[in-house]
């Protein structure tokens, strides 16, 4: 009996995780909504500076209920493929949206993501929250919660830039 | 200066909260995946016993990358629509989706939703992990575990009365 349990017994395949980032900006939640909105900002924001990362494609959709998708390679290796669904939309101060990444034809992780903009004296406090789920091992959430550090920290730049 | 801060200061709109629901059915993850991808085993299922909810319309698409569309009332009240989204399918296994409701016009959540089916020597472990997100206070997490752990247990039910 133990033996039959132990051939048919199988490990769930999914891992669950959520952080959450603040980060201050000295600007205004319509500015830094507009980076979000606007599909050139975004587009120079988040496929800018990422050392490797090459845009294959991007198709802007910054509605509730809608796709917009992305592709690009790292490297030159197989394609990647980003589906961002929204789930709320409120102007200049909050977004819910899941984003699916796909390493060639295999759904590698899903995370439903909050971004809140809250504003005060000096600008802006951005709060991030992300609510991921990686399936089978081959996409992970600590490089997640980095990565989204890093494009938090490249929006101040993008902000400085534009100002 | 402090003045300031308060009245420009909001606090943020969004709480968030994770679930998790195990459950044993005596049945083989075939007969229980039937029950999410099948419009009608679904309807009866989540549509059938809940006391004062009558469904307006429902509208399947178990795809991935699809929309499927709920739409009903509780007691006569306003329209309580709920917009399911696929992330990930891996057949009588694995289910990953998003769904959002709203009530009126006004979106009150969103939930990443992961439903893993673990075969076992007398049935299926069913996980239910769900990611919720709940905007400005209206929509409650924990009347939602509550609700799911009802649904659950209604898919027993429906698996005894199929058999």
């Amino acid at each position: 009996m133990l033996g039959l349990e132990n051939n048919t017994m199988r490990e769930p395949s999914v891992t669950h995780n959520t952080f959450v980032i603040e980060r201050s900006y000295a600007a205004t939640p319509e500015r830094i909504f507009a980076f979000f909105a606007d599909p050139a900002k975004k587009r120079r924001w988040l496929g800018g500076e990422a050392e490797g990362f090459a845009i294959e494609s991007f198709a802007p959709n910054f509605q509730v209920d809608s796709f917009e998708r992305w592709a690009f390679r790292f490297k030159g290796g197989e394609l990647i493929k980003n589906d961002v669904c929204y789930q709320d939309i409120v102007p200049e101060r909050r977004i819910v949206f899941v984003y699916t990444m796909t390493f060639g034809d295999k759904r590698v992780s899903s995370s439903q993501t909050t971004v809140e903009l809250i504003p005060t004296a000096s600008g802006t406090n951005l709060v991030h929250t992300e609510q991921g789920a990686f399936f089978d091992g081959v996409d992970s959430a600590q490089g997640r919660e980095e990565g989204t550090r890093g494009l938090l920290e490249q929006l101040a730049k993008e902000l400085e830039r534009a100002s």
